[in-house]
């Protein structure tokens, strides 16, 4: 009897999952009415185009939603001063924004009413640091955008430091970071916010390729986190494939399998996970 | 007119320079009646003997002193039940422990209180670092002393950390240490107790062997940190030699000189530094 094997990990993160179900559970509320999301909910075309079909519209500009409108806050979060401005113009707020990055906000907060100096680490431009500066500011504290090394050279004369980052932050950046700045701060509070999304899903990989005789990865051929699940794959397991549709499976690639490994880049939402899990089980019978 | 600069962190670091001092108080106090010290007040045995010379005789055994004596603390510290102990036989206690060290004491007991779980970086067998436990114990908290990478494998699963280090580690290490914790720990917070002499006295060669004509760096030919001065200068300034006392000077290295600078290793006391000075005074005139 053959076994297909989906990582526990595979495609999207808990955030958007979340972000995701929120919507189609606001859709169903509305009856189809028009609902908007700042900013696409996910990237990727074919996901986007389906919640479309739900009626949830992504917002050009804030001019779009009139009085009574519904708006989806998505996974990244906004400013606090953003949100008020919405709900004056009597817009209608479902807050999506994913827990790990409401946790950073708290921890900024916490760090401000401890007298600590904020440093962020993370990309000045990304949107969730955009709200995470805007919950600093409400706290009435203040710091700094740590985006590369060489923004830490302006704070080398601080006594007191709280650090956190944006949660999708390379382990080994806040790392380095941290390691510097414990050497000419007096006092530094870390707290960790980096969420480990990517690297469970890397991790899946080094568990589960090994023990499949062949390997799906499924996810967008521009992805660049679905590409480095693929290659993770082939270094363990040279019978791995990179899918971004059920359509590409070869009935080849199956003859005298037992087990089939699966996984999803993050922009992958679960109904192509499924369609590629179907179509391998009736390449397997 | 010839010139001769010593390096502002030449010798001595703050706490040995004050731990002497403060022995030669007491000795002076005492007019000449014997003192203990608790270990070799420095690891210079000309300078041992000269405070021997003075009255200050090194422990082997704590059943040496009789109740009424003093016993100089040297400036590593040692740890308060140890201190308990000490006064309860009677004895007077001159407490040289370093400025620098007490900090470390004080940063656990304030880790302690806040709840933290305590890394020590360290090592294990410094009596630095069996006076610091000694202060976490009393109190009343729990920690360990990471003395290599390995250690920290057991510390996965702490949520709240608290990190101090032993003033005389390597800043490289507590760095990666820094790190390594930030990434698994939910919240750090890391006291930087390194004390700075090392680096410093390292800097001032960066910034002195250049501008002179000659270097002249005095300390003990086994000495790790006095060779590590003298491999810096000698990148900088061919003319760098490394003495261990006035005597090994040689005139023909002053012919023409206008400008000399001085560095000595951390276990070089003044007098060996005066005298060199005083001989390259000599020869330059």
């Amino acid at each position: 009897m053959a076994e297909i094997i989906v990582a526990p990990h595979a495609g999207f993160c808990f955030g958007v999952r979340r972000a995701i179900a929120l919507a189609e559970k606001v859709s169903a509320e509305k009856g189809g009415k028009r609902i908007w999301s700042m900013g696409p909910l996910i990237h990727n075309p074919q996901e986007v185009q389906r919640l479309r079909g739900l009626g949830i519209e992504v917002m050009a500009s804030e001019e779009d939603a009139k009085e009574g409108d519904t708006v989806i806050i998505r996974s990244h979060g906004i400013p606090p001063q953003k949100e008020r401005e919405l709900l004056q113009k009597g817009l209608r707020l479902v807050d999506a924004t994913c827990p790990y990055v409401k946790a950073v906000h708290q921890a900024v907060e916490k760090l401000v009413q401890e007298g600590y100096f904020v440093v962020l680490v993370g990309e000045r431009d990304h949107p969730e640091v955009i709200g995470t500066l805007g919950y600093l500011q409400e706290a009435g504290g203040t710091g700094v955008v740590v985006e590369k090394k060489e923004d830490l050279e302006k704070l080398k004369n601080l006594e007191r430091v709280g650090v956190v980052a944006q949660t999708t932050q390379s382990e080994q950046f806040f790392k380095e970071v941290v390691g510097e700045l414990a050497l000419w701060v007096k006092e530094l509070k870390v707290i960790n916010t980096i969420c480990n999304a990517t690297s469970e899903r890397q991790e899946d990989v080094y568990e589960l390729a090994g023990k499949v005789d062949v390997m799906i990865i499924v996810g967008g051929k521009n992805s660049g986190n679905t590409r480095r699940l693929y290659q993770i794959s082939s270094s363990l397991n040279p019978r791995s494939y990179h899918v971004e549709t059920a359509e590409e499976l070869k009935p080849e690639w199956f003859v005298g399998v037992q087990r089939v490994g699966i996984t999803a880049g993050a922009s992958t939402p679960d109904w192509i996970i499924e369609q590629v899990k179907s179509k391998i089980q009736e390449l397997l019978s």
